[in-house]
């Protein structure tokens, strides 16, 4: 911490403030084939006995779907939450450019700043921060991938997401 | 806990205990290209903070490097652990059929019946269960692949192999 003083009082620097970033979560997101995330989801709880914490829905099916996608199933495993999702070819940017199959999901109120330090350290942004349907957040939503290609969606925290509804 | 009780008390059938398996850990192994798992580990460190919370290296190095590669590197942040390998095609079983580079690893003290469990809820096991040097844990390793592409790592906790010397 950088501290400057004046007059007797003591306050850190702005400067040293803008690069402090606080995560809240990191959970990892997997995507399935479409329409297999329900299943997939099934087969966590009887595998491996995990827990379903939210889901959320796309609010339509496509025409030739009998039900619609499922934008993320949270689950927990040994005290540990990862996301389950359909991988869509029309949902959203971010799904698109998925081709591991996995990819870091991190929270923080502070999405700029927080994209920001990555490309400093190296990591490739991979479009504009925008007002997202991110299945692993709410709120504005960002993308990196670092040097090693893993894909890390930084995000503020998911919690008005759970209620809203999603388009397809 | 299996309680056998005769002269009308009641007792929880063997059957039912043997489906119980508790898992202790998940965590999400992340394999970079072979020797970049040292600078995928600075990286997650300025980019997001991260602590290193170990690392095990393997004991030799190859002819043609300078350094032996990482055979884990356990990196917390926001509250979670997660690990970073280097991507190696002589060291295990494990690593070679990795293509999505990233695998859940699953801690338990009973892997056989983990595995069993898995495969009846419709996993594949990849080989057999062995005396392993999985790098997200110690002593026996299993593993299965998910219906939906997904590879779990099944394994003993990894606290006997942080002090182990690896051959790789």
């Amino acid at each position: 911490m950088a501290t400057e003083v004046t007059n007797g009082v003591e306050h850190n620097g702005a400067d040293v403030e803008k690069k402090t970033v606080t995560f809240t979560s990191v959970k990892t997101q997997v995507f399935v084939e479409s329409l297999k995330a329900n299943d997939a989801v099934s087969f966590y709880k009887s595998a491996f006995g995990a827990e379903e914490v939210n889901r959320v829905s796309y609010s339509k099916r496509k025409a030739d779907q009998e039900l619609p996608g499922l934008l993320s199933a949270e689950i927990k495993l040994a005290g540990t939450s990862f996301i389950v999702s359909d991988l869509s070819d029309d949902a959203n940017a971010l799904v698109k450019t998925v081709s591991s199959g996995m990819v870091f999901c991190l929270e923080t109120e502070d999405v700029e700043a927080a994209v920001e330090k990555a490309v400093k350290a190296g990591a490739v942004a991979d479009g504009e921060i925008s007002e997202g349907e991110g299945a692993c957040c709410g709120g504005r939503v960002g993308k990196v991938t670092d040097p090693y290609g893993v894909v890390w969606v930084i995000c503020t925290p998911s919690v008005a997401k759970k209620s809203a509804n999603v388009e397809a």
